[in-house]
């Protein structure tokens, strides 16, 4: 195995619980990057020699190699994989009685580049590093000997891969896995389509902010914006909302949602709109429509830090748009899956639109990502979603 | 009424939906604020003359004066408190089927200085500002009319108060209110001291935080530190948990522990541990004893900006002291109400305790206060409780 050294000092963030270690850390007068394979494992030391534990290097890259073991007579490897992934299914399985959860999450599970979505006996695997990559075979293997899925899928399609200069492809891995997968979220049946949909079929971060729902909608009536396949509204609708527009650009998207409700029954309470949504809320709002509830689940406007100022301007006009279409009194529940934007930058969003329009906002809950999305404490990137609900009170 | 005039740009920060005026902020040539009286209504204009609503003056304090109205046709008296409690209760009723909560939240219920809790058919309540003070008679008057209550009782014995100058004292206000009164929480029972207890005799703020613990404790051996009158502690044994011990340095706290465990028919499982949490902690891990789950609940460690140092230490010191104190893979739950802990100042005394004793937390839940708490979003204090959750493994 080959030596990764570090500077002095350089080694603090590990012993903090980070895994990534910066080229500018490494002593490369004395371990050379440019020798290195990516994705190859390497012993990682302090500046003294003392050894740190094993990474999976990314010679090219700014991170260029991420701990994966901090005990150095455990690599990474189908062993390794296993601990790994059964105290991961450990944790799930305190917080879920259902098997539908995000199983493992990357960094926050000790398993760098490894995302795996579980569906019942259905896994959806993402690999997002060189160095898992070169494992993924073991992975395979790990998954089949912990949990015996009736099939794996490789969603190895995201733009982490390319980034690291993976293939991209969509494949079955193991056994069979159907187009669309069963689950069930806070009581509420759904169909994912893992082969096709976004990501990996299914956003299970939301589900603790959307379990809130239940008792605030009763009654109501809900837009659900940005609604993918329904996870928000349709839950909406079972919670007892009278009726639920779901609002989303695509048509694929919005077949599901029409499958969703109808395989919960509430097929007659859930209506679609096709549409981008800023013009889409501009047209109800003309239309003089109201709503009760509104949920706002937008895709990442922020994607890279440089664009903060104009993802910001972004969250600023759909959260005001969507609050001229509330009721008196009425409930906002607006999200954010970017990374860069946070919490109190979402909350300060909701804070200007409301006095933009003169209300006021009275912030009843601020939720993040449910306990299947272990937040490494070391490492902020791993937290990145924000729920935050609002009662915007005419003045 | 008196008028104080605001100097140029002073009034961007009430437009935003922020309540207080800094004295610095007045316009003082014009308006001098050592001719009002402490408590007494004005009328506030910006620097142009224009009216941006009606505020209660505390001429001697920083914050010299608080927004109660941006509508100068209606001053706070007994038609605008009947208008914002109704508001309130309506914004409670929403969350909660049962009538246990905070119904008024100063400033996030636009009602500066004024906090209501309420029991059933009782209202124990804080008036907090001298503004408040002066139409104490009118906020009686007013929950008589809202919600006619049995019995409402002046906890006015809060620090805030002699910071205002306003005398220290406890009464019944309004009809009768008994020594205890029941609770429910979570579906469990409990007797709160309204007369004698800390603050208003219970804390509600922690209540959907309590709650999660259900699923989590089940056959598990649970520490409740800081417990007060077993709000924590009695919800785990009655959700499951095979043991509690709940530690508090008061007697009086641990009686009403045991007298709320009886209530709910969970005595055999809950102890009590009198002491200083730090020396009980130590005391415990000295004698061998390991817990599944442990819940701090600690008061404020922060109370002042200065205080930041050595409060952070004292967290730092409680959260290694329970970890040392977990079994393998234990769950932590940590929580602050100091406003002067930022969120993820916790999230990083629980990841340093963790490495000091060369371990690894995986921070599963973020929760904060609920929706009985509201958030004002443009007055950062009315944000200031932490819960965070953590599986602490070892590495």
């Amino acid at each position: 195995m080959n030596t990764l050294r570090l500077k002095k000092h350089e080694e603090r963030r590990l012993r903090e619980g980070h895994l990534w270690i910066y080229s500018n850390e490494v002593d490369t007068a004395v371990t050379p990057l440019k020798t290195l394979t990516p994705g190859e494992q390497v012993l990682v030391e302090d500046f003294s020699g003392k050894a740190l534990g094993i990474a999976t290097a990314q010679p090219n890259s700014l991170i260029c190699a991420r701990l994966v073991s901090r005990d150095v007579k455990h690599p990474l490897n189908k062993s390794l994989l296993v601990h790994r992934i059964q105290q991961a299914l450990s944790l799930r399985e305190r917080f879920y009685a259902d098997p539908y959860y995000r199983l493992v999450y990357g960094d926050s599970d000790f398993l760098p580049g490894l995302v795996v979505d579980r569906f019942g006996d259905y896994l959806v695997v993402q690999i997002n590093s060189a160095g898992m990559d070169l494992v993924k075979d073991e992975v395979v293997a790990a998954l089949e000997k912990v949990l015996s899925p009736k099939g794996i899928l490789f969603r190895n399609d995201g733009k982490a891969r390319v980034a690291e200069g993976l293939e991209s492809y969509v494949a079955v891995a193991a056994g069979e896995v159907p187009q669309e997968v069963e689950l069930l979220e806070n009581g509420v049946k759904f169909l994912a389509p893992v082969h096709e949909g976004q990501k990996t079929g299914w956003f299970f971060d939301h589900r603790e902010n959307r379990a809130r729902l239940k008792g605030l909608v009763e009654g109501k009536r809900v837009l659900d914006v940005f609604s993918y396949a329904g996870s928000w509204g349709v839950q909406a609708a079972v919670f007892g909302a009278s009726e639920v527009v779901c609002v989303d650009a695509s048509e694929f998207a919005l077949d599901y949602v029409e499958k969703n409700a109808a395989l919960n029954d509430v097929a007659e309470k859930v209506g679609t709109f096709q549409g981008d949504a800023f013009q889409v809320l501009t047209e109800l709002k003309e239309q003089g429509e109201h709503f009760d509830v509104i949920i706002l689940d937008p895709p990442a406007f922020i994607q890279k830090r440089k664009d903060h100022g104009v993802g910001l301007q972004a969250y600023r006009r759909i959260n005001e748009l969507a609050m001229r279409l509330l009721t008196r009194d009425g409930l906002l529940v607006s999200g954010s899956c970017s990374m860069h934007l946070g919490p109190h930058e979402l909350v300060d969003v909701m804070r200007a639109a409301s006095r933009h329009i003169d209300r006021l906002a009275q912030v009843v809950y601020q939720g993040g990502q449910g306990p299947d999305h272990p937040v490494n404490p070391a490492i902020t990137e791993t937290q990145y979603l924000k729920c935050v609900m609002a009662r915007v009170m005419v003045n």
